[in-house]
């Protein structure tokens, strides 16, 4: 990838920070400008060399940025994208972060079936969704890391109005982060994320509500594995069940009814049925490695 | 602990070669010997050094021994502990490594009401349970390690029945190991693992079921984090299920109580709800440390 010369990134968390990180440490950019709110977090994105200069002044932030990449809170991002395109040069190609992408490239995209219609946003900037599936309950530039993208996934979800060169542009940004670059519509994106994201998020959480804590001292490493992501941050979570929904609800029916099978199965002793969940469940687990 | 002459371990699979290979390097016993079915595990288990000698003839293996530790199957541990009994010296103790206790120990203890009634073995031997909460989805004796049980809790299950000393015993025996021992009756253990081990394993079994191969690309480290128990024996989860099936289903039921409150908080858009569903999770979870 060319080398750009400036990088302005909104929200300076952990995964704004990785990506700092990362284009500094392989010379991507020139200059990467963090935006943030609190201080704190900005002095610890420099601090970490996640940055080369921050500003809490969003539009002084994206003022001469190439390339700006939003990495706020999910439910925040699409406010964050319209004041970015007021603010940032002409023609900017704007991305995000965001665990749901639906809402988001909706705000953005023109009616879908006329092709070709570039943009929603003011002078000329586009948008392209992004979500790089990494990150994990550790968050904050502190933690930080520029290999945080290193063989993961990350899904673009362009639109029938995506500029071609645009999409390019952004596979060979991620693709040059370490990532293997996915190409996806948002509702696709969001219809297996909540599989595959948010529906194990859910279940941990529930999980890790349902031991009293009489029981703690008898807590297993399966425990510990089965509930690590409800340390995630609440806020972040509260917001993805939000704009994802119709597609979370449908995901739990789904486990909802899974689990009653196997519900069954052991009150009538099924032992043909249990065997028949337990060899699926760990099949497919074996399949999707450690 | 003083150092025992001869220990016999009926099993040795990665608990009973981890119990080997711990009382070896700590010099806890002159002489292990292994016991089991199949040549090839026999063999591991001296290879990796969790025993001095093996034989597939239990009364052979049991005959000198001063302890006989039981590690087989949950579902088999009850008629392996009957064949030690009736082949092993004299007021031999017993113990097992079983993850269910309630139906064993009830198979040995006579009537919990008559204090100090000794045994239901012959010749004088005596059965106390035990379960080392530690292991995981990696079975089999190559993964076996001396350090398996070190900061561990084993839950001993004394019943009335029980002598003192061979509680003092067994104390001294798991703690010269590593573990921090917790004495609990056999229900109040089923009832504790039911909620603290055997739902989280339902439930991560059934999330790997429910995600459709065309998402597996999508995977996160959050859903491999909260289905790697899936991957565990299918056939020791089977005896499981079927031994502690009315805790298990009392879990399930609790479980699903609050998996549908969060989806009712989420269909109804109940921020507060979602929150404090969250909170409590994420609480619970810090809690319970890394």
């Amino acid at each position: 990838m060319k080398q750009l010369n400036t990088v302005a990134i909104v929200g300076v968390g952990l995964i704004g920070g990785s990506i700092g990180m990362a284009l500094r440490e392989l010379e991507l950019a020139q200059r990467v400008i963090g935006i943030g709110h609190r201080q704190e977090s900005l002095r610890t994105a420099r601090r970490v060399g996640a940055v080369n200069n921050t500003t809490v002044d969003l539009a002084k932030g994206v003022a001469e940025a190439d390339l700006v990449i939003v990495c706020t809170p999910v439910g925040q991002v699409v406010d964050d994208i319209r004041r970015v395109a007021e603010n940032c040069p002409q023609g900017t190609l704007i991305t995000d972060a965001g665990s749901t992408k639906a809402t988001i490239v909706e705000a953005f995209s023109c009616d879908d079936n006329i092709p070709s219609n570039a943009s929603a946003l003011p002078r000329g900037c586009r948008f392209l969704g992004s979500h790089p599936l990494t990150g994990g309950e550790k968050i904050g530039p502190s933690h930080a890391s520029a290999d945080l993208f290193e063989g993961r996934v990350t899904v673009v979800t362009p639109t029938k109005s995506t500029l071609a060169e645009d999409f390019d542009f952004l596979e060979n940004f991620w693709t040059a982060l370490g990532s293997m670059v996915v190409k996806m519509t948002a509702a696709e994106h969001d219809r297996a994320v909540a599989m595959t994201s948010h529906l194990p998020h859910a279940v941990a959480a529930v999980l890790a509500c349902s031991v009293p804590e009489e029981f703690f001292r008898l807590i297993s490493s399966g425990f510990l594995d089965t509930t690590r992501v409800a340390s995630g941050g609440t806020e972040i979570w509260k917001q993805i069940f939000a704009l994802n929904r119709d597609n979370i609800l449908t995901a739990l029916e789904h486990f909802g009814r899974n689990l009653a099978s196997l519900e069954t199965a052991i009150r009538n002793g099924d032992e043909a049925m249990i065997e028949r969940i337990l060899t699926l469940a760990k099949n497919n687990r074996d399949a999707l490695g450690s």
